[in-house]
């Protein structure tokens, strides 16, 4: 296992998904084939299928630690057939999302609890966790108001479906979360200018992996 | 939670799903609406798209790991939607397989480790166990070519495509399980012809749930 394995958090609407899109393509020039881009289900069957069952809006009636135990197997399934193998392939491994997620919108944000949601995790990645994790910090209300503005209502799946309370919950779990492991944390202010957001990120990225560079 | 839950185990072709469907046509007559029959996935539209996530023989490529995951999550829905209602309601409750299977399948037979896959199942069934169950034993052997001849080819799933020594670490499992749960298992002769096996049976349930007769 010699290559570097970095996630991405944070709540919805902070912009992680819309930087790391930005940041791809210069690293893609430079690192070629050493990088690997990457959110789960990742774009394997498996995994897909698992997703499918999860965001299908017609299973409302969908236990939250049902939820939970999908996220994971689907979690599995893309850490072994795509994260590892690129970690084992020396690669620099870029993750939106990861076992984080599911502690602070599963445990915290659903209230089925923090702990027992890592547990649950642990049988699913082995323990295996990123060498740091980049967290777009943005309070609560300034996502949810970029959410409802970048959105229209033919997109929306069952996750968005939630109260201002679930998202307060989720936001406090993150704390927690970087409180417990300040070491593996990069903290990126998601409030900014976009431009801006996009080259803290690529500034951090080259910094945290800076034998890649 | 008044009502009592049974659960039916053993390894594959000691005839358990047979025995329980001869068992049901009589007691449903005595017992009417006070009684509830099921297996995973119970019929819940959402368990039945996991099972059949599970069961693709497509998905050859699937992770043991996910796949215990996928068995969780199903047995999660499972027991929310439909034993734990009936269990509410008071009703005697006869379900075949539940977490011991996933322990002796997942934990002894893929060898992830049963106290692994014992600890991920306490998430999905919050430490649920049945009050009692009705464990049908038979050696390796005799069941496996029990199994070979009463399916035809086209009936063999997944599952079923296994070796040998895979068949023999679930029936230690199972010996491990009985062991440890003592008190909780009761075990019946399934090597006996099947009448004396369904009559072993129909007393066996009598007795441990005389409140209902």
């Amino acid at each position: 296992m010699n290559g570097k394995f970095i996630t991405f958090e944070g709540p919805d609407g902070a912009g992680k998904t819309s930087v790391m899109n930005e940041v791809v393509g210069p690293f893609k020039q430079q690192l070629g084939d050493r990088l690997l881009v990457t959110r789960e289900p990742g774009g394997n069957k498996i995994s897909e299928e698992i997703r499918h069952v999860i965001l299908d809006r017609q299973n409302t009636e969908m236990d939250y630690r049902t939820e939970a135990l999908l996220y994971a197997a689907a979690r599995r399934q893309h850490l072994v057939e795509t994260i590892l193998p690129a970690l084992n392939a020396g690669k620099l491994v870029l993750c939106d999302r990861y076992v984080d997620s599911s502690v602070a919108y599963q445990g915290a944000g659903r209230q089925i609890g923090m702990k027992q949601v890592y547990r649950m995790n642990e049988f699913a990645t082995e323990k295996r966790l990123p060498n740091k994790t980049i967290y777009f910090d943005i309070p609560v209300e300034v996502g949810l108001t970029r959410i409802a503005k970048h959105r229209d209502s033919t997109q929306i799946d069952r996750l968005d479906v939630e109260t201002t309370e679930f998202h307060k919950r989720v936001h406090q779990g993150y704390m927690a979360i970087r409180k417990k492991n300040a070491e593996r944390f990069v903290t990126i202010d998601a409030t900014q200018p976009f431009e801006r957001v996009v080259a803290d990120t690529i500034n951090v990225i080259r910094q945290i992996a800076s034998e890649y560079f």
